[in-house]
């Protein structure tokens, strides 16, 4: 837990007695390879943080699965449109590993808002980073084409290339496994 | 400028000194029909209120102009993409009508975070309500078919409709002009 007071360290200043009061706030979650933190239909209700592991985000279109994001090590999770107005989802965060997350209410949520000094600057911040990089990577999959998603998907998440399978690293992409490679292929040359 | 006053008042508290305080960061800006807000490979420098008048949002794929979102009296209008990390905009914001804004930069915004007593309340809260509608309407762009986007458009924009020309509602719905006729003949069965 010591990671998620940093990282919200490095955004406001918080006091001693703050730090315990936002740890209070949370509570642990495991999720195994494969299990959902959020399915499509249910409301999201957590944001989470990533203490450990790595999740995607994705979506269903015509029955394929479209992987838009990636969420590891020290991200905050959550589907904000579902989460902020309580309407079901229409995505999927699912665990790509075995991770440990904190996660938080809504109401709960709220309190660090209004009972931290500095709360709703941190909640300003912290939803502005997150809004800038969502819109993008949707506009991105609407508009941009497989060899442009592979050469974003090699900017923004090379780190984790070798812990992304590779169906899933395809879905980000946009195309079946089979002509992943042959992308690879063409963009090596 | 009441009117943007009245906005802010409606989110957060504001003192009389902080409602002057507010009016003297924001300037005046007159749109003509069909002007520009922001344009594709330009910095978003602003933030604006729209005291009057209408404004799209739009983007172009594969040579279309795609219109994904509208703006009308007392909404806020920023492509956030672009205005908060300071990068060139992919997405254009376009007066329809003969527009009067209110708007404001971006360090004078980080003033009235910092100096208006719930200023940084104000923007964690509002930028949550854009954050929602703008994820909301990108998706539908990229996964609805056009008998739904048709009727996104009469759920969310209804009372617009009179003031948007009709080649634009098409762009909306991602059909041609010569479409949107047959979609509405066939919804009104």
């Amino acid at each position: 837990m010591h990671s998620l007071v940093a990282k919200i360290g490095k955004i406001v200043r918080l006091s001693e007695q703050e730090q315990a009061f936002v740890q209070s706030l949370f509570s642990k979650r495991a999720l195994d390879k494969g299990e959902f933190f959020l399915k499509e239909g249910q409301v999201c209700r957590h944001l989470g943080f990533v203490e450990q592991g790595l999740l995607r985000y994705y979506m269903i279109k015509d029955g394929e699965e479209i992987t838009y994001s990636f969420a590891v090590e020290y991200d905050f999770i959550s589907n904000y449109e579902s989460f902020l107005p309580e309407q079901p989802s229409d995505k999927y965060i699912q665990a790509l590993e075995n991770c440990v997350v904190w996660q938080i209410e809504k109401t709960s949520l709220q309190r660090l808002y209004s009972e931290v000094r500095e709360g709703d600057r941190f909640g300003r911040i912290a939803i502005e980073q997150v809004f800038v990089q969502l819109l993008n990577r949707l506009s991105s999959v609407y508009r941009d084409d497989p060899e442009t998603r592979y050469l974003r998907f090699m900017e923004e998440h090379r780190e984790i290339q070798q812990r992304v399978p590779q169906y899933i690293i395809a879905s980000y992409v946009g195309v079946k496994p089979q002509s992943l490679s042959r992308i690879r292929k063409r963009m090596s040359q």
